[in-house]
């Protein structure tokens, strides 16, 4: 009998109230009673978003949020400065690349966070056109989180405005928005709000609104501007994923019940309590000391085929992780920690880990990740 | 946030396949579809009972196909010998006395087996007028595992038959319907069939027909007969819980998948983890020689309230166990490892037993119970 567990980051288990919620026949999004449920979600996520500025609502992935950031901010002739650690910096590395867009790179050394003191040595050299600094919360690929807050201070100096990709950090992640002075924050509905995939966000600051409206770029499902118009009727300027919203309205509450900051304490208190199994394997971590509350990297050990380790886990425990991406493929695991999760996932996920390196010559005594995960073991609820 | 965990034993968790048939839209029950199902369906329980019996199917709990074993075989006059050992021993005298038969009752002290000999002994005495002695494969209240087969060896060589309720062991705990002689095997949806509730289940040996053909007491609802004549057109004599139905059908895809001989040992080695885990806190089981693989009874150490315990687990943990019943009321609780359960479940119930005694002052080696559960651990996929 096989039960299966999703510990990737993301998409993540939905949990059962949402999915009651996508069973529930199709509201008509021209209706007043789908204006009150699209006007709540759009308030309770500025919540999740820390942010008295509205949270734009877009069908897409979260890419698509990305990429909105990209074109209703920089026209023909502007710079963006890209904070580049992996996959994701890559991403708005690509997007720029797609549109044309010159970019002042700050790559950073996979497996560690920015130095903010490096993008403002390179925001007070003269004669730039950065008009944005991309930057990211949670680099999925690598388990790390940037310190958003101090490139905030940092671009908050300057013309250019802040756009965080926070996808798979909002809400596992401390992201202080408005309190940090992030411009533009992006997220998506697979990851700690526990949707599937088809929902991404994006709440603009009055400073990043100026520079949005002064782009001559004209654009279309992706328009911030239109999206705005839209949101004032409570409306989403296109069909919107209905039964997707409609279990975002279920997470939402969830989150609001719990209240935004122990949601973020709770990511915390698994994030450790995962590395502490992980470590008393032996094992070693891939960012020990900037490791994102959201996604535990660590590196497959020493003799260990890493893409053998996670088919192991999937085909004989049922455990989905993430392996490693790009240059790190077969040589990290990845576990999630995020979104519908709690003491006893991380619990399923260690005793899979030791079963599947058991399997493979790595031996591991049985109960040993998970008796170091309990050390400080209190009710999570 | 609170996830639910179900660990009583029944209604147990109904796996994503099950929840997904019952989502989908009624099918009418006098159809030449609907009928192909019911035969699928009643096939495959054939190999859960392990038997080439017909086995009928009942809209109702588990008590109606018990009412059914009395009323279909027991006429005025006639005796039935009862082995009582627990509450659900008590449903089988509480029914007979509901319709007025004479009970020749087999009392068996709570958390012991019944001695085959002494139900031997009871028939051997001439002048009775015994037509069916009534068992108890798991006796739900006690988590003993009566010993079936030998009670069939000797109930074959007399007049009577042997009726099992297998309700809470079906598919948990050995039965081999046939080649153990049982005449009447009872079973229900929501134990280990993984089905909510609302079906039960009687498969009728030869020897069983003849008695219920020669009883001339007449029955409608839960009537043997009727059911039979009904079944040998692919159908349910009155309108059946059609979405039940549906759900069974595929929880009787998985039993058939994984085979009946691997679901009972995979039962078996949940629920030896299980009471590892238990001894390794230093509780104390409660039937400790024969215990089923349904669920494992555990005495409430001293100092601390059974209510309570129960309690903490379900509003500090989201976790469900069974308290005591009757004469156990306080002084037990009841772990189910049983249904759509694998070791992860196991992990669970255990570290949320070890929470909740810390929390209630019983000090547990964090981890601990676990550990001992894991020592032999492999998977069970």
């Amino acid at each position: 009998m096989k039960k299966e567990y999703l510990f990737a980051p993301g998409p993540t288990p939905v949990p059962p109230q949402a999915l009651e919620a996508m069973a529930r026949p199709i509201l008509h999004h021209r209706t007043g009673k789908f204006r009150e449920i699209f006007k709540e979600i759009s308030e309770s996520l500025k919540e999740v978003f820390q942010t008295s500025n509205q949270v734009l609502i877009f069908g897409s992935s979260g890419t698509g949020a990305m990429e909105a950031s990209i074109v209703n901010v920089l026209g023909p002739g502007d710079q963006a400065l890209v904070i580049n650690g992996g996959k994701f910096g890559e991403r708005f590395l690509d997007l720029c690349k797609a549109y044309g867009i010159e970019i002042v790179e700050v790559p950073v050394k996979w497996g560690t966070a920015v130095n903010a003191q490096a993008v403002q040595q390179r925001l007070a050299q003269p004669g730039h056109k950065i008009k944005a600094v991309y930057a990211t919360l949670c680099e999925t690929s690598t388990g790390v989180v940037h310190d958003i807050e101090a490139l905030g201070r940092v671009v908050a100096e300057t013309n250019a405005i802040l756009v965080v990709d926070a996808i798979s950090g909002l809400a596992a992640d401390q992201l202080r928005t408005d309190a940090w002075q992030v411009d533009i924050a992006i997220g998506a509905s697979q990851k700690a709000l526990m949707v599937p995939p088809g929902l991404a966000f994006a709440s603009l600051s009055p400073k990043a609104w100026k520079t949005v409206e002064a782009n001559p770029r004209k654009v279309f499902y992706f328009s911030f501007q239109l999206a705005r118009k839209a949101l004032e009727a409570s409306e989403s300027p296109f069909t919107p994923p209905v039964s997707l919203l409609m279990a975002l309205r279920e997470t939402l509450k969830m989150i609001r019940e719990e209240g935004i900051d122990k949601v973020v304490a709770r990511h915390a208190d698994l994030a450790r309590r995962t590395r502490e199994g992980v470590r008393a394997l032996g094992l070693e971590l891939y960012a020990p000391d900037v490791s994102s509350n959201a996604v535990t990297a660590v590196k497959i050990p020493q003799g260990i085929d890493g893409s053998l380790f996670v088919k192991r886990l999937r085909e004989g425990y049922g455990v989905t992780v993430a392996g490693g991406q790009g240059s790190l493929k077969g040589k990290i695991f990845r576990i999630a920690h995020l979104g519908y999760c709690n003491t006893f996932d991380v619990l399923t996920a260690l005793s899979s880990v030791e079963g599947a390196l058991n399997d493979l010559g790595f031996s591991c005594e049985p109960g040993k990740a998970l008796q170091a995960a309990l050390q400080t073991f209190e009710t999570t609820h």
